[in-house]
């Protein structure tokens, strides 16, 4: 499915989209980086700190999406043409279990690049120790807009 | 429809909210408050500051969802028993418009609050001097977990 | 919110929307039909057939779906310029209780019609003798594919 | 993540399942059958008739999205105890191409089945002669209810 996503339509597509990344002040008031960038496929990673958890410890679900929307949004981006702006248009998450762990992965990938509509799945897992669990799941639509039209 | 989810069933549910919501480090760390409280309604507020923006300089959508989801968390949770707690189980948000302005507002009322599954609608304005724009449109189901299952 | 949604911006909404509708052998074969149709506003109806049902007895909840999925497309549509089509991107609902009774309403209004996605909201409503239970809630986005781009 | 969804707990959840489903006369009524049983994996096949159309002769999205919603509530079922009921809670679908060809395809998962709240992972595929494409893609959760708080 997604083996087609695997060549970007914009040879400067990594330089783009971690510009993009860094760009935006939210991951770094979080601590997000990107730890895997490839066409259509992009994880973002985020340790655990104490300053993003909610009332029983975990980290805060809001957060947790948080990463979720970024991975998927950028791996969208990665497969729109040179010019191009992304916007997310809808996000659905399912939160599996509580984010329990010292760090979380968010894995998105592309699984429906059309001209307009880009459509991602998401995996969340969170890492405690050796044991890493799947803590969310979700989908993201995002809208491709070409520069002409922004 | 949210007429019938007046009265909350835990005479303490004013102190339990505002408590849970105090004891969650990553509403802090992006500065959210809470506006508005009643039985099965909360607003959460959130100053638009410099470091919640994404790359275009709107506030992140991830953030927005965070207030989201965190608004919805709490309507749901003024309408459950004493000694339960409340979990998300799944959270749904369109994006409807960037979120220009000096601060958003999230607004969630309680749909349906079951014994176990309660769903909560959800607004979110942006204020920018004196206009207010819809920027996000959402649903949420919360789980009810009461002391004995926890 | 939907008062910005009152003008439908083709003179020609209404023929087109009821056309096609007819041209839809599904909605013939459950039995619905449009019974309010205003710019960004619809409801279908449906009497609760015996062979529309799930293994309770109830309205399948796939069913009720189809005329909120319905409601929302023909809704949107009707906000969508001259020569547009209209495509169900996405549809998120919640089953809020069992679709008990003698028929079911679904009603669906606009609640940002952008110039490429249309996002509506959806209740569906249960009748049950003098008695009416808001059985689903939900959000579509709708794309407006131009003649051009199609 | 499926692997552990291998052994279904109760003993006669292949005839349970099956029951259920010939139990609805919405499944005969659209011509859908159960094409794949097992634990925790549901896949669902509906030949295109031509009483499942929209406008422009494609399978409608609701009837699409009828079959994901059957697929995904048996996968859940199949991994519930005995004595338990199951209903869908919530649904969430991205249309991904139009439902073209003579069959469809409705294949869903267990992604994670806990004591009261399962989800699903759905995927639908149109085939028109030898080319399979993904129409559909969703999340769905689904409630278990014991028998004493049915």
């Amino acid at each position: 499915m997604s083996a087609s996503a695997s060549v970007a339509p914009d040879p400067g597509w990594r330089e783009k989209v971690q510009a993009e990344f860094d760009a935006q002040s939210a991951m770094r008031l979080i601590g997000a980086r990107i730890a895997t960038l490839e066409p259509g496929l992009v994880e973002i990673e985020l340790p655990a700190r104490d300053d993003l958890r909610q009332q029983h410890g975990f980290v805060h679900g809001g957060v947790t999406t948080m990463i979720a929307d970024s991975a998927a949004g950028f791996a969208g981006y990665s497969m729109m043409p040179a010019g191009s702006q992304v916007l997310t248009a809808e996000l659905k998450v399912n939160m599996l279990a509580p984010a329990r762990g010292e760090r979380l992965l968010a894995r998105s990938r592309v699984v429906k690049a059309g001209r307009t509509l880009v459509v991602c799945d998401i995996d969340v897992f969170a890492f405690d120790g050796d044991r890493s669990t799947l803590v969310l799941k979700g989908l993201e639509t995002l809208i491709c807009l070409s520069k002409k039209s922004a």
